[in-house]
């Protein structure tokens, strides 16, 4: 088994048809994300589901207008952690304990070690570090929507500041990263539909050392 | 279908056995790479396949003897470009517009937007911004090694300037921002094997707008 089929299939939909995902592909969506990996098990992010129409409009305002905002069924908004602190971190490894059944404490050292080298970065580099984390869950989460034959188009072009404000993010020391509306493709309207994907020859990106 | 059995089934494998993955698994792995959607679809990183012995005792050396490395199959290097430059910008859309079969400067007005844009961010930003590219392709590989029942360990605990020496990165304005063993779990003496997976719940992660 492979997915290389439906990751050729899915593609940066420009034009979305309104039609809604049903839920149990959306959960399965979802779910990819949640068991994706991430540096030291932290999950360093949140995600907001939006179905809600009035506030797909206002991800829209904050996303220069791109149309697939409201066409799409869902929004996933990706935010992460304004910086790794302690409560967060204690909040994992107390998680790790429970589901491992290790007594308390007994991952300490190792806790220590990973506060010693977040704190060791400033709150810009930490921000950066937990985006990369999202961005893993973004791929599976890609991976997941091509299988599920959902389509989707992950979106950077968004005032962050904006996004933020319209779900509250800042009073949850959250910053958004990234926009994923998930729906179905108009066909018919979407210029990018059935164009040739562009992608660099396994030779320009690829070394082998053998 | 869905992989989430295929999520669910993969772990950070902490002993490898030394089988060799055959190349086909391996080249699956890799396109999956080479088709994951990046910002404005630059691509701005590159990937070392090591399976070479005395490199990956190397790459164990600078990081911090983990036993995978040498244990592993193949090591994938994930190496982010140093700098969005205009040669790598304009090399992208000479290939797109020889892809979708566009006359030449079709699409210098997005061509042109997107420099200005990468260029208003530092150098360390823009190795941030690649590096975020990269990591959804690392989600992709992961997805599809494990469909493939490869098993890896996404690693981020490495010299960072070490393994760029190993590589000869410096030259080629390349930094190395993961490092990928895949091959086979060690069933009998990776601790970590068939313990729970620890993953936060699902209304921890998620916030639905309905």
């Amino acid at each position: 088994m492979s997915i290389i089929p439906d990751l050729e299939w899915r593609y940066a939909t420009k034009k979305m048809n309104r039609e809604e995902v049903a839920n149990e592909k959306i959960q399965a969506i979802l779910e990819a994300i949640r068991l994706a990996p991430t540096s030291s098990g932290l999950q360093p992010f949140e995600v907001f589901v939006v179905s809600n129409p009035k506030v797909k409009a206002q991800l829209q305002k904050a996303a220069y207008n791109q149309s697939q905002l409201t066409e799409c069924s869902h929004v996933l908004v990706f935010a992460v952690w304004n910086g790794y602190d302690l409560d967060r971190i204690n909040h994992y490894f107390d998680l790790y304990e429970e589901v491992r059944q290790h007594p308390k404490g007994f991952s300490d050292g190792y806790k220590n070690s990973v506060i010693k080298l977040l704190s060791s970065l400033s709150v810009e580099q930490q921000i950066e570090h937990a985006a990369r984390q999202a961005y893993i869950a973004l791929g599976m989460a890609l991976c997941e929507a091509a299988v599920q034959k959902v389509d989707s188009i992950p979106m950077e072009g968004f005032v962050a500041k904006e996004v933020d404000e319209i779900l509250g993010l800042d009073t949850q020391r959250l910053k958004t990263v990234l926009l994923l509306p998930l729906g179905y493709k108009d066909a018919d309207n979407d210029w990018q539909y059935g164009q040739k994907k562009v992608r660099k020859s396994t030779e320009h990106i690829f070394t082998f050392i053998e």
